[in-house]
């Protein structure tokens, strides 16, 4: 078919190269924020007197029945007119006549296309902050839940400490808070309006891009032109602040995992957010989580993806720009669906509270209490640790727990230990001793629960 | 809905979490090697009298009508459950009553999905594999066509030397002539059965192997159960060879984007395979280079997707694998598409042979010639290298070139140069000594032409 | 050796164990980072009188001494004593006898090298963003210094319309200034301490960490122990961030590569930042740019390794963790070198400025403003577009410019053509046009240059 | 100071421009293979007659005293001299005189560093295909100790079915085969001489390639100069093969993270290979496994380095392709550590086949046997399986196990059940029955090992 412009072509493009090049089978993702900005561009293009009045008027009755089209789901896109750019523009023409060609004046797909996928990412983002809300939130009900409960708190997969659960899940907490500002600021740098950039030198038609910026919503005006469409930073920046948020959720993802094996056993999954075998009856698997580990290797994909685009591209727009949109809504659509889906699946898992705490009894966690103990008394920490560590020896050797020990074992370890040491070896004593700032004693986690509450 | 493994479970599947979980939105294209995976079981479960004559027949023919509703389209695939091999199995149970429950017997979703992608990967490779032959034989057609055409060989994109168009069109046969190997060396590790390996552990059924292989054409059987359905190696040795040749197009198409600039202006892009502007009326733009170029992104990402993907995963089926299919099923498209439409642009570019043999005539592309005549003539190289150097910057500053020299003038730089010094400087005898094997000397180029053209 | 940690231990470490866990091969960076917070950690437990006065006094006369000898390269690390903390405490043991032992109290390396890598990376952040302000002053000053000279913009690197080169210069820093941002936003994530978190739980000693973020010039204190030693958001944000800038300075690269090629010609390199090859003795390569280019490779595959670290590790601290520093060292050591070396080269650059002129009046450049023209003039722009596709086929045909058509050539095309659309058909008049906001008008660039130099 | 390529330059080379471009202080590693990449072109160029007998001598003479230097650590590399081949050729020319000039006869560093590369790369090769040689004995060695042990299998990690131990081990076997046979397929297109191919273009002089490839052992010669001074495919292959090993590494240790955790309790790791706390007193870590699990990041981040390097790059060579060698040194010295740091270490681990078993006896691991019984009495598989799921459901909520079932309980659920149904609940018969090819029962297994002895 004939192409906007062709009129310096001599020949009509080869349907293989028509099918190769086409971006509308993604890009039609676009269509409300293409018909935002188009309608923004012509009011200002009324408003300048670039285009006659009555024109005006046509082209945005014209986009406001496109709009409706496509949202009942009744335009028909096509292929061989490239994108979603010249699609609506062709209808548009096609609808409301030569007016409808005016809608394009100082105006390039270049900026036009940077100006859809800001808007489009400005919107997703706010949503996206909005979702790591959500799921902040669950962890912060879950930490008033079970506030109280005893966990072993681990280094190396080991057990080292025992910590509070709820501390345990305010950690999440703070990683998503991390993640949120990671989008916020990211969205700043997203809220400026390149267009009126056109191709990339800016035109000689009097527009005026402040005023398209209020109508948009806009903090900003780009400041360069030639910068303005070929800047593609606020896509990987939105990649890899949204690589690290699923780094999160697969370290998050990881854990429940591992806390619902048969081994580890500290939370049930739901078996409404479960899956079976088609061969083995028995089988109830965490896919969930399992997935969203996974799709973590996506998004890490989809930005390594963008890296290799931009690696030495010269300015200003070149058409390797095109293969931006595939890993942005991949992108996404794997965050929202990962988040959504925790969101509603943590508040139905079951904590087993008595396999955690006495898993939290094992593996003599409390030999840095012991450590300490002796530090206190004056002994310097580097000892104390020497001696407990000689203690805990003994202990394996006899299969004893420390707190079974008795005073004259321990003195045999170190003249210094009193009676007061055996309150330095109980898990729950050890837990709510941690009171240092960001630490695990319950009334921390308490009081950290109040603050949180208080700013959300 | 039901699900057929849900016996042991109390509740019935969240819908976020079917649609999270459901594969067969992207896992249906692999509905053809499902069936014929299939069929091959049936066959062997039949043969082993593990299932009767009877029902094996039945479900033959079940699967046969599933196929041919399912090619023409009107096979109705269900997200509720959940893949392709979900919904085949459904659909013949509900075709031939529970007869169909028995083809899953000796078999797990583990093992089937495993075989799926090896059959479809072995295929699409072997595709890839012709597909790379294609624009060979462009490469070797174009070599053959433009022979004794010369052109600037670069370094440092700076002129290096003259070389013959030919030799440098032929550097991308050899190119893809690894990347065949590289293909070939992948499929020979993909094609190996997992089937029979069933969830992870093998089977107590007397399955045959051996015969699934044969039915199906395997070149071998996997050997250990657990290995087979945790293994994706060869998926990422596919996506890290496909990087490869993406690589390989890419440097290709920074060449045709370089040669067609205006600067350069080596080559001229067909009409039929360029777009133009939306607001430019002047511009013919290499489009399809450039996307080619950054489609290498893409395919880097998809390899980068499935490398975090099976980091640290333990043995041995998780349902991190489900993410493997994307990236692999895009990678395929992507690299057909790419060799294709380059396959199809090569032979239409028009190469401007005089602007090509001026940009060799400058830079002072011979002077290596001239250094390796003073070798020949005794003086070391190395200071050979350098009076050459002097003489260059002399013609620099005297803004002359190195053919226009006068005897006087070089003598200057040294007294060995003689009359025969001036055949050294004519580009095309320049060209033509080189004739060490893999050099450019256009009866090299001839002969590597012949040589190609005997094998294949 | 003994290690301080072996009390429970009932081997010596394996040899090989040692090197392969070892890392003060290149922990020892870090050594200045490490003494400075542990004097600021023993000034608490002072205070807090955790530890004697007079034991802290000789601990941070000890500290001093260490810092001393290693400044002086006297100090001899010991890859037995695994890391940079082991050693210095090792040390401050040695030379002050057990007192030292009491350094380690109420900390452990765990939040001890988060807190390390913390106070390098807020150094070295702010010292690029310094060295990214350098740069950015050397655009601006060239922007200056070149102010009315014209050059080609290219979209697709076909000429597209003419731009003014300090419009193009000003693009990298309007690139630049965003990196700085997000270097800006990272080092604010960066500025938080973790100290006191200890192992994971945090400590039942008196400690007062808000006294320790004061001392160190900490804007905020971790809130979450278990959260603060597992954490490595801030590397990846770093990463992230100097991949993006690392891909501007690419693209600069691919630029005066370009540009400095025969094709080209719009600049020469300066003798004294090429180099020249080891056999052609005429050759003058632009190694620095490729270098750089190239090195943008370096800082993704850092990224690319710190995502794959961290993917799927369970909480707390593993020991995974230690592969972050070599990533992180090698991407500040590149970034700096890149950003310094461009900074010295780039005002050594010769621009050719009639070379940029010339080539800005091929390619029709001005096809646009004869477009925008018509549009003034009435006529919908698509039609506009298409009248002056026409009119460059013409003359493409007729091998005739834009500027050298007649009127009745032009009145053929369109009967709007009148006398004053040859002033849209100069080349400097058209750059003078773009007076939109960010466009590329010398009266537009003036400006900026004068707005940003108000600011910096 | 002066540089052997400056005939033509009229500044000296910036200090910091020699600093950035340096590549000495990383590719002196290659100093061997330079010298005997040189030794084989001298003697070449000698039997050629392109340079006198007499001046070859002394060229080898001089040659086999540098190596000796070098080896003995005498020789002093610099920087100034820009990389390793440069310095030696400087240290032939100042010992031997002039004639050392002549070593850099029909060769550019462009031949002579790829030359290197894959003599180094060649000799690595060998080395790891050994290394994964050694560490799968180790598997084999295990399994044949352990054989008999059961332990439960595992997808999702949840337990699965029982599985013998021995089987889990040479799971590993079959990735490391693998792993062999992609370093054997890439050490072949390695294995190409590329000297002679010069700058790009090849030489006049009369060289003769087989005898060098003859005299180093090459297997064919590169058949494009241009392609053969361009290509760093196999360096990707090298890296993507290193990438998958590294990635099966990562699997096993995060097994063994796993099965050293007190949840699992499967392995104790040697207190050799283990390291403990810094503040934790009773911790025994297990670093090892970490670490390798960490260095997979490492060697993917590497592969993406040289992914992004290449991309879009013209040919021929490019001084981004330096970048090549520090991606190439780590991984190879990252691969043969952790081969071997594990090649010591698994054979000391201790596996508690008890623990094994009794986990093994956990999940109802054999509920797949009881839906076989059912089917190899009809009932289609999938009735099978829900009836099992069914008996399940009851286990679950009786807290019952399988075994424990009465046959009234289990003629409930299915009129088919007899009594020897009770041999198939039992762990150790289960394993014995999966006698599928490739499966899990001991004979298969024993069988395994023996095949594998028989070719090892």
């Amino acid at each position: 078919m004939k192409k906007p412009w062709d009129g310096r072509f001599t020949e009509n493009t080869e349907k293989t190269v028509e099918a190769f090049t086409s971006s509308v089978s993604f890009d039609r993702r676009l269509w409300k924020y293409d018909i935002q900005g188009s309608a923004a561009h012509v009011r200002m293009l009324k408003k300048q007197k670039i285009i006659p009045a009555r024109d005006a008027e046509l082209i945005l009755r014209g986009l406001g029945e496109i709009a409706r089209e496509i949202g009942e789901g009744k335009f028909k896109f096509r292929e061989d007119l490239e994108d979603v750019h010249m699609n609506i523009e062709y209808a548009l023409i096609n609808r409301i006549g030569p007016a409808g060609g005016k809608l394009h004046t100082a105006r390039s797909r270049n900026d036009q296309v940077a100006l859809d996928i800001r808007l489009f990412l400005r919107e997703e983002i706010s949503g996206m902050i909005k979702l790591t809300r959500d799921l902040q939130r669950v962890f912060l009900a879950l930490a008033d839940r079970y506030k109280g409960v005893v966990m072993p708190g681990y280094t190396h997969l080991q057990r080292a400490q025992p910590v509070m659960l709820s501390h345990h899940l305010l950690a999440y907490f703070e990683m998503l808070e991390r993640d949120r500002g990671r989008f916020g600021d990211c969205a700043a740098r997203v809220n400026v309006l390149p267009l009126g950039s056109c191709a990339l030198a800016g035109t000689s038609l009097p527009i005026d891009r402040k005023y398209v910026a209020r109508l948009l919503g806009f903090a900003a005006v780009s400041e360069n032109s030639i910068d303005a469409v070929s800047d593609r930073d606020f896509i990987i920046e939105f990649l890899s602040a949204a690589s690290v948020l699923m780094l999160h959720l697969s370290r998050l993802s990881e854990e429940l995992v591992l806390w619902s094996t048969e081994e580890f056993g500290f939370i049930s999954l739901p078996d409404a957010y479960s899956t079976g075998s088609s061969i083995m009856p028995q089988k109830k698997n965490p896919d969930v989580p399992e997935l969203v580990r996974g799709k973590a290797g996506r998004v890490c994909g989809n930005l390594m993806a963008m890296l290799v685009v931009l690696k030495g591209l010269p300015l200003a727009y070149n058409r390797d720009l095109q293969e931006d949109k595939e890993p942005l809504f991949d992108t996404v659509d794997t965050v929202k669906d990962s988040l959504s889906v925790l969101t509603k699946m943590m508040p139905k898992i079951k904590f087993n509270k008595t396999v955690m705490l006495k898993a939290a009894e094992g593996g003599f966690s409390t030999a840095t209490d012991l450590a300490e103990y002796l530090a206190k008394k004056g002994l310097p920490f580097r000892e104390a640790h020497n001696v407990t560590g000689r203690i805990v020896k003994y202990c394996i050797h006899k299969k004893k727990l420390l707190e079974d020990l008795t005073m004259d074992e321990l003195k045999k370890y170190s003249g210094i230990f009193e009676k007061d040491v055996f309150d330095h070896l109980s898990i729950t004593a050890s837990v709510n001793r941690k009171t240092s700032l960001g630490g695990t004693a319950g009334k921390r986690v308490l009081q950290r629960i109040k603050d949180i509450k208080s700013t959300i």
